[in-house]
């Protein structure tokens, strides 16, 4: 059993998606949370700049003293996790490993889809991952620059959002795929449009719930789950490395309860 | 006359626009340009960060010995300008007084709109700046945050742009609009799409052109042009804080002659 909190930190405020899959699935886990919002997006940025810009993430979280640190994008997952582990005291947990995971545990996965941010597509990690585990599936990988955008206009049901869509998925329903791996932390929020357009024919798989769920297993084999007793108040602590207005009412929605203080933070 | 280079800065690859339009303008002004690739956009973040960000990029333009800096970002002229200009031994221009004063050219402009990022239209700066000059002016304004995204994917003639133009313009045209300014420098790339959908409705105005003729007068006053002899070759020099594949594709894109090298840098 631990007291410390967990360290999850991500480019902006997409990873708020995994605080909150973590919290409806272990409440009593206190989190500090880092979105680098003054340099978000990493997605479209060189390996070099994102590698440079998630070790400073994870110092500053590893300065809060926490237990364990979720990477909670997948564009610092892809690019930065070995180094980050490697060079981390504390256990470093991606998103791409328990997508990856998740999208194989049905027997009948054969052509899985990826949607992605340009910088996670580039690094093909999940079609590596996914590759090793099953050599004769068939991966189709899409880069969505988009929809990031889109879903932080909160223009989910706009005729944009459908051409956009279109344009992005029919390619790969042509392929016949039939599991779609959400493999950006903002994506969760498009689930309910992409259920009504594919959900009859393609499984869909998001990073935070799965991530959650690995995190759990993750923490109880090393004893660092915390004390699940009544009087185990779980705190949420929200550092941003820019505050805007937007930002803030952008948190609001990723979350199912409005956090308290948001502080700003520089990073070293 | 001088022969210093003229320095221009902008949060990523949009300011190349401006160096397009000075190139033809002032052929023989060599050029160092900063674009802050590895914290783009600047247009969602804070007034505070945003100031930061421009502080940092100043500094760098002069330790590069340049005679005169173009702010060629909006959002950074918006909150940072005058800041900039107080604290600088070189002139500083920015692109909104440029924007402002050709809208106001024409003796028929009644009825102004404005798109621009969310940062350049909350400062409200084209706003006060056209109201000081013509208080009986109608003014329209009209945050457009994924315009620049679209820009970049090149999806200039997608269903999906004339879809959220739609949006964005439909209000404006509605309310009467005479003149829209193009208040971002990635706008440039879409004149020929807003002029085939309300050109003969509407007169465009845009950041880049009108910042150019601006920067020409203020220099001949200024005694700083570039000697114009034919064995005065100018130069180009492009430096981002992150190189990455995209934004070296978006570089060639958005200027006529393709660049040599681009540098990477670290600011301070």
């Amino acid at each position: 059993m631990s007291t410390q909190p967990l360290g999850i930190f991500d480019s902006g405020v997409g990873g708020l998606t995994v605080v909150r899959a973590i919290q409806e699935l272990l409440p009593h886990e206190s989190i500090v949370y880092l979105g680098d919002t003054a340099r978000v997006p990493y997605g479209s940025k060189s390996p070099r700049t994102i590698r440079e810009f998630a070790d400073q993430d994870v110092r500053f979280l590893v300065s809060r003293g926490v237990k364990a640190i979720v990477v909670a994008c997948n564009t610092a997952s892809a690019h930065a996790l070995g180094e980050l582990q490697a060079g981390a005291g504390i256990p470093i947990i991606g998103v791409i490993e328990p997508g990856v995971e998740a999208a194989l545990r049905d027997p009948d996965c054969q052509r899985v889809g990826i949607i992605a941010t340009r910088g996670t597509i580039r690094s093909h990690a999940y079609q590596h991952a996914l590759a090793q585990r099953r050599p004769d599936l068939l991966i189709i990988e899409q880069p969505t620059p988009l929809l990031v955008p889109l879903i932080e206009e909160d223009w989910l049901d706009h005729p944009a959002t459908h051409a956009i869509l279109d344009t992005y998925l029919s390619p790969m329903l042509e392929r016949g795929m039939d599991t779609l791996l959400l493999a950006c932390t903002h994506y969760p929020l498009l689930v309910p449009v992409l259920k009504a357009r594919i959900g009859d024919r393609v499984r869909l798989v998001d990073s935070a719930t799965t991530c959650a769920r690995h995190l759990e297993a993750h923490l109880e084999a090393r004893n660092l789950l915390a004390d699940r007793a009544p009087d185990n108040p779980a705190t949420l602590e929200i550092h941003l490395t820019d505050l805007s207005e937007q930002f803030e009412s952008l948190a609001r929605r990723f979350l199912a309860h409005p956090p308290g203080r948001i502080d700003r933070v520089e990073l070293q």
